[in-house]
């Protein structure tokens, strides 16, 4: 591997891959993370978030360390030597008498630096969001999700997608479901000036922020066949579960000219997706990181999905009622399954944790239960879609064959005001299209075990909380 | 180039890359772009978005070719064969002796059509937003921006950068400037309830959509050192120039430890970064549809511009003021440049287009004209900050060396409610660090000679304005 041509000085991650040679003098700038001071020596971990592990550097007398202490912001410059330890490949050796130097760049008072070196609770550190990202599992978290964009970008590049950036301003209220954040009207004036005009909408009508991109990516589909969006979205929902947030991140892919076998097609390729995304990354260092106190049943169980070459299980909504019903009177489910009721949380569970024992796609619900777009199958009651449910994770994508033909979709669409663009796409070279939508964050929480999402994305919003 | 293992059918972009024999038949789905019929013969362009030039399909005699207008969605098979003719190197011959098959899968009134042939204005464009994409242009900006984030992702990618996803709604209210939307309160109780409570704050505190990732990103660049974030963001500005929109998408990063050299460390970066991820794509095939009517001197600008090894013109505010002032007299400004008022828009194009006919960096602004963060010199009257001017598009680029010193941060942000975890940033293990801001599309402009950012963007809104 040839280093790149670097605009700033390397990372340790960088001097970690490509070492130079210990005649040269290297210079690292970093946080301390831990030091401990001997009589003549110091040894200290310094990390720069550029690598899970950080370096060790080890101090040799006759340099100020009074002020080195846990998180502290240091420069130091020194000579990068294999080291003798079992812990690290090399080790930072900063001698005076050779040319070693410490800077301590920013102080950090060990009394009041709210990220203590002993272990914090969840509630603690998301009082101090803008300072979690100094704990090695957060810093992990936050690289996990960079590694994991990647490697879903390079995919769909490779699929023949196009990545689009649809809007999050929208005159779309998710069918007045009130889950919609809405804009609030704004001044015709500026607030500080005299007459004061009565406040009124900035696009001339009701602005929401989106709560999935599916409908505008879909008009992208009808021209550029194939394209994707991560991008942020948004759900006014009280809910205060570890598997929602009010901001979230969504990956949703619209394909036009899809494969032959319905909502089969869709399985396919989401199942090439996650496994050809996540599989690369299981041995990761971060990961290791992440999983380090977690369930190593529960990591088995992922890591047994991802590399398995055999498909993953599928069965008709259908299906999964009969399997509950039957397993019901013994199971003893607070809601008892029936045809045309929603799965609940428990179903689900039940299903991809102990029925399957690893993901489950469940395929064409009844129409009733799902949304106008989606394509109704030939018996006219169920819809071409799925669920894909994981354990511990429960639904982590869904997406359907979306209904390309106009007749059909205009009678559901009769209530639905605005929607003749939306109509537009199949009545002018409308094609058949399929799509689907994964929660970005039930993603990391799956593929990391960090099992509440507010833990999955940097700087969580629910309702009633929103730091920073 | 080994053709990727597939989970759709392959692309037109995909087949004339890794073209089959023509002793197979080959399927290509897409939507009729133009098509000519003869007495014996039948000549379409067919396009599945996927590239810029669309596939030559050669119709012979005895295909039921009365539906096939423009605009309507088809699947054809036949042999991909090598073009005798001159625009393409491969064209689909259908023969139905030879197995060849048409079918229409979505038909397309050629009187209703709104996507016609003949030149269409930007307004019936915009007006149509979601089916231009069908048209050349927008098509080809489209995956110029999927080509440019691609770039630019990998570029960050090398120089050790951390893609983030900082949040969108936000407590920061620009402060107070009037400029962020705020999100409307909500109803306690579903509107459909009998007992209505008052609308309360969501997240029990006003917020709003953020106008820049920058404070969120230092958050974390304190933390992991190197990040980046292109993301949306949201200005309520009653603006309606070619230059702004009230959703849009930026491109900011924030680093920590920045080269020695302050503000002009900055520069160096982001030129390269610019040099580095725009030059591979001027030869593309999509910026040559972009540019093929635009003004042949502004694509040589751009061109010496990003090929040029020298490093840009640089150039003080101070230094910029004296030369504004100096052919003042004769260029006849209508705001006489004055050194502590801000540079106009005539002002800044006649440093980018006259003065240096390219790119320049503008530093070292005076104190009052910038934002609280930005590095006071040791003038104490100016900031190590700059802004990249390029020509016809004027600011591209703000970036600055950030303040770390906690006690001139203190006192500048006095009057900053909620300022408390911004300066704990700076309290607990401060480091020096640098960033910068860029308008995506208005570097997609700069890129593709388009001179109006609206259509830069999918589906641009402004004030008054959001179809969709």
């Amino acid at each position: 591997m040839f280093p790149p041509r670097l605009a700033l000085p390397p990372t340790i991650s960088h001097l970690l891959a490509h070492p130079p040679l210990p005649i040269h003098s290297t210079t690292v700038s970093g946080w301390i993370r831990s030091i401990r001071k001997q009589k003549n020596l110091a040894f200290a971990v310094i990390t720069d978030g550029s690598a899970p592990q950080g370096l060790q550097v080890v101090f040799l007398k006759g340099l100020d360390l009074q002020k080195l202490t846990n998180g502290a912001s240091v420069r130091v410059t020194g000579r990068l030597v294999q080291s003798p330890g079992s812990g690290q490949s090399h080790e930072l050796l900063v001698d005076q008498a050779d040319a070693g130097r410490v800077a301590v760049l920013g102080e950090c008072n060990p009394d009041t630096y709210p990220i203590q070196k002993q272990e914090l609770s969840i509630e603690h550190l998301r009082d101090n969001v803008h300072l979690r990202a100094r704990t090695s599992h957060i810093a992990a978290m936050l690289r996990l999700r960079d590694r994991l964009q990647r490697q879903i970008n390079s995919w769909f590049e490779e699929q023949g997608f196009c990545y689009a950036n649809t809007p999050v301003i929208t005159g779309n209220d998710a069918e007045g479901a009130g889950e919609a954040f809405r804009l609030a009207m704004v001044e015709s004036q500026h607030p500080a000036s005299a007459s004061a005009t009565p406040p009124a909408e900035f696009f001339s009508r009701p602005a929401f922020l989106t709560v999935s991109h599916q409908l505008h990516l879909e008009a992208l589909a009808t021209a550029i066949s194939r394209v994707y969006t991560l991008s942020p979205c948004f759900r006014a929902e009280k809910s205060m579960t570890g598997r929602h947030l009010a901001e979230f991140w969504m990956l949703e892919a619209e394909w036009a000219f899809p494969a032959d076998n319905g909502v089969h097609g869709v399985c396919d390729l989401t199942e090439a997706l996650l496994k050809e995304t996540t599989a690369p990354l299981l041995d990761s260092p971060d990961l290791r990181v992440l999983w380090k106190d977690g369930d190593a049943h529960k990591l088995k169980t992922l890591s047994d999905a991802v590399n398995s070459e055999k498909p993953w299980a599928r069965m008709s909504y259908s299906e999964a009622i009969e399997e509950l019903s039957k397993i019901h009177p013994s199971q003893n489910f607070v809601h008892t399954p029936v045809w045309g009721h929603a799965l609940q949380s428990e179903h689900e569970r039940w299903l991809a944790e102990t029925l399957v024992g690893g993901p489950v796609f469940v395929t064409d619900y009844p129409a009733s239960l799902k949304p106008f777009y989606m394509r109704l199958n030939s018996d006219e009651r169920t819809v071409a879609c799925f669920d894909l449910l994981v354990p511990h994770v429960g639904e982590l994508i869904g997406g359907s064959v979306r209904e390309e033909r106009v007749e059909l979709l205009s009678k559901k669409m009769e209530d639905v005001p605005g929607s003749e663009w939306y109509l537009d796409l199949r009545k002018y070279g409308g094609a058949p299209h399929a799509g689907f939508g994964m929660g970005f964050e039930r993603l990391i929480s799956w593929v990391s075990g960090v099992d509440n999402i507010r833990e999955c994305i940097p700087m969580p919003r629910w309702a009633g909380r929103m730091l920073l």
